[in-house]
C-alpha cells in the first residue's frame, strides 16, 4: 500500500462539477489500494477576488489579516473537496493548515514553512479517511494564520510528501506536464515523459508553472514529483532524479531538455561605478529589502578603476527598483542609473550540458540566423540564457527549440 | 475606561463601503476612551452562497465539512474590518473564533459554547490593538472548528462579554431596535428605550431577530445588551435587568411590553390517546431525536380514558413531523393524526402581567372585537398567545396593539 500526496490546482477546482471530477479521480487512486492526501489550491479566480475585497477596504492591506483573509479560498475548497468524497460513501476529512500541522515563519504573505507536524495526518489515514489539506498556508508558533506566496500549494504538496514520507508526489494541473517549450510560444514543443530536479528549478524559474521552491524541496527529500493533466489520464512529466543519468547516455541532441522563456523583463543599469570591496552589496542589499528579486547579474570588467553593473528585474518592480537604485547611485559615486523594459529571456536548460561544449555558440549561432540581437548573456552550470528584445521572443524560442530538440510533427 | 464588545450582523457588512462605515464607528467608540472588541457576521448572503456551494458537491453536505466551509464567511468580513481599522491608522486585529478562544462542544452545525479563555483577546487589546473577532464559530477540543447555529453571532457577542467582564455588549444591526409590535405587521409600532431580559426572551422567541441563548447568556451573566442600527446614532433599545422593575411603577396600559407574532406555524393534533403514565413522553422523545422544534403543547381533558394532545412547529417541519407521529401514533394507540398549517401565533409579552389580572379578557376581546376566531390558547408567565388563521395575523396584531400600548402618530 502506497502513499500518494495529489494536488489539485485552482483551474481544477473552478466550480461544483469540476470538484466532482477530481473527488472520482481521488476515489480510483483509493480504490488502487493507496492511501491519499490531497492538497488543494483555492478555486478558480478566488485569490484574485479576495485580494480585491481587500483593497475595497485599504489601499494596502495589512499583511497579518490578508494573510488571513487569503487563507479562506483554500478552506473553501478543501471542505468541498471532502463533502464530494462523502457524498461518493468515502471518508474523507478536510484540515486547514494549522490542523494539519504546517508550522511556517512570520513572514506573512510569503512565508516558509519550518516544520511539518503530521500527528492529526497520520490519524486521520489510520482511521482510514482521505486527507484533504488547504494548500499555500500555514500557521506560527503564535497561532497565527499565513500563507506561503501565490502558486505554494505546490510546495505545501512536496512539504507534506516529505514529512509523510510519501512514495510519490502527483501535481495535477491544466496543462498536460512539463513542455520543451511554451507551447503558445513553441507550436512544435514536445511533452517531456521526465526531467531532473534541477532541470525543473532552472525551467520553472525561467517561465515554467511551479514554485521553485517546491522543486527544492522534492530534490533535497528526492520525491518523485509527477506532474499531469486533471483532465485526462495522459501520463505526464515525472520530475526524479534518475532524469539526470538517463540524460547523459543520449545524443547531444538530447542534452538540451527544454527552452525557457520570459517575456516580463527590465533591465537596470548602474554606470560607472567606483570599484572597491562591498560596492555590490552595498547595490543588492537594499533591493531584498525592497524585496525586489533580481535575476541575471552582469559585471563588466574594471576600466579605470570603475565598472558598470547590469541586472534584470520583473518589469512590475520598475519603479521601484529604480527609486531605491537613484539613492544609492549617489550614495556609491555612480555617474548614473538607466532601465529599458520590453525585454524577454530565452535560455537552453540541461543537466547533460555541463560537460559537453558547443551549447553556447550553437545557441547563438542559431539566434544570429534569426536576425536577433543579443543584449546580455548570462550561464549556470546547466542553463545558458540572452536577453534579448521582448518582440524576438517567438521567433528565437522557435529557432532555438529547432536547433537543440526533436519537434512534434503535429 | 470602559470595555464595549460590539457586534455587526452581514447586512451591516454587504460590501466594502458599509464595512468602511463599521470601522468607523468602531474608531469612533474607542476615540471615547474605551477599549472595543467586535465580533461581526459572514457579509450580506455569504452564508447562504456557501450552503448553496456546498449542495452543488453533495445533497447533504458532511456537518463536519460544512462548518468548516461556514467559517469561512466570519473570518473574511473580520479581516476585511481589521484591515479598514488599519488603514485609518489604529491598531486592529482579527481572530478566528479558535484563536479567540472560544470552546465548543462537537455538536456541528448547532455547538453550544462551553468557555471562552479569552488570553489572547486580552493581551491584544493590552496592546492597543481594537480586537475584531468571528462570530458564529469555535472550536472542539479535537481542533475541529464548528459553527453555533444560524444568527449565532449575538451569542459569540454575548459570550464575549461575559468572558471579559465587558461593561456591555452592544448589538448594531439593520433596524433601530426592539419595537412593541413588527412594524411591517403594525405601523404604528413604536420602539422600545428599554425591555427585559425575560420579556425580551418571549419576544425573540416569538418573531423578534436575536438568538434567544443569547439573550439568556445576557440574563445569567447580568450584561446590558443595546440594540441599535448601524446606519445612525439613534439611540436604540437597551435589554437590562432594570427594565423589569421600571416596568412595574407604570400604568396597567404599559405592562404589556410588546406584541410578538409568528407567521410560520403547522399545527400537528393526535387524536384520542389512551391515558397512561409516559404517553407524552413517548410522544415528544422521537420529535426531538428528529431535531424538531416544539412550540405550544395543548393537552385537552381526558374523557373516558383517551385524550387529544395538539401542539405547534414550524411550517417547513411538517412533513418530517407526520412521518414521525404517523409511526408514533400507531405505536400508543391513538386514533389518528391531523395536520393543519397556514397558521400564525400572536403573543402579548410583559413581566407586569404576572400579578396583574384582566391581560388574557382583554386580549380575547380585542380579537372577538376584530372577529377573529381563536383556534389555541397557551400562557406563560409574562405571556398570553393565541394561535389564529395566518391571514388574520395583521389586523389581529393591530387591534392587541391597540389594545395595550401607546401607539405612534407617525
Amino acid at each position: 500500500m502506497a502513499l500518494i500526496v495529489q494536488k489539485y490546482g485552482g483551474s481544477s477546482l473552478h466550480d461544483g462539477d469540476a470538484i466532482q471530477n477530481v473527488a472520482r479521480r481521488i476515489a480510483r487512486t483509493q480504490n488502487q489500494g493507496d492511501k491519499v492526501v490531497a492538497t488543494v489550491s483555492a478555486m478558480g479566480n478566488t485569490t484574485d477576488e479576495l485580494i480585491s475585497l481587500a483593497r475595497s477596504v485599504s489601499t494596502e492591506p495589512h499583511p497579518r489579516e490578508l494573510d488571513l483573509l487569503l487563507s479562506t479560498g483554500e478552506l473553501v475548497s478543501c471542505t468541498l473537496l471532502a463533502m464530494g468524497l462523502r457524498s461518493m460513501g468515502l471518508n474523507a476529512v478536510s484540515l486547514s493548515g494549522a490542523q494539519a500541522g504546517i508550522h511556517t515563519n512570520a513572514k506573512f504573505g510569503n512565508a516558509k514553512i519550518q516544520s511539518v507536524e503530521p500527528t492529526r495526518i497520520i490519524q486521520d489515514l489510520d482511521n482510514g479517511n482521505i486527507v484533504i489539506v488547504a494548500g499555500f498556508q500555514g500557521i506560527t508558533d503564535d497561532m497565527n494564520v499565513t500563507t506561503l506566496g501565490r502558486g505554494a500549494s505546490d510546495i505545501t504538496a512536496v512539504a507534506l510528501s516529505a514529512a509523510l514520507n510519501a512514495d510519490r508526489c502527483e501535481i495535477y494541473t491544466d496543462v498536460a506536464g512539463i513542455y520543451t517549450a511554451d507551447p503558445r510560444l513553441v507550436p512544435k514543443a514536445q511533452k517531456l515523459n521526465e526531467v531532473g530536479f534541477e532541470e525543473m528549478l532552472e525551467l520553472a524559474s525561467y517561465g515554467a508553472k511551479m514554485a521553485p521552491r517546491s522543486i527544492e524541496l522534492g530534490m533535497v527529500y528526492d520525491i518523485p514529483i509527477l506532474v499531469a493533466s486533471s483532465l485526462n489520464d495522459e501520463p505526464g512529466t515525472l520530475i526524479h532524479r534518475g532524469a539526470e543519468m538517463s540524460n547523459s547516455i543520449g545524443e547531444i541532441r538530447n542534452r538540451v531538455r527544454g527552452v525557457a522563456t520570459d517575456i516580463n523583463v527590465t533591465k537596470i543599469t548602474l554606470l560607472g561605478i567606483p570599484n572597491r570591496p562591498g560596492s555590490e552589496a552595498d547595490v543588492f542589499e537594499p533591493l531584498a529589502d525592497a524585496d525586489i528579486s533580481v535575476d541575471v547579474i552582469v559585471q563588466s570588467t574594471v576600466v579605470d578603476g570603475h565598472t558598470d553593473l547590469t541586472f534584470t528585474i520583473k518589469g512590475t518592480d520598475k519603479e521601484r527598483a529604480l527609486a531605491v537604485m537613484t539613492k544609492i547611485s549617489q550614495e556609491i559615486g555612480a555617474c548614473g542609473v538607466t532601465a529599458a523594459d520590453g525585454l524577454a529571456k530565452v535560455s537552453i536548460v540541461g543537466s547533460g550540458m555541463q560537460d559537453a561544449p558547443g551549447y553556447a555558440s550553437r545557441m547563438f549561432r542559431a539566434l544570429a540566423d534569426a536576425e536577433i540581437s543579443i543584449d546580455v548573456i548570462t550561464t549556470s552550470e546547466i542553463r545558458i540564457t540572452c536577453v534579448i528584445d521582448a518582440c524576438d521572443i517567438k521567433k528565437a524560442a522557435q529557432a532555438i527549440h529547432s536547433a537543440f530538440l526533436v519537434e512534434s510533427t503535429e
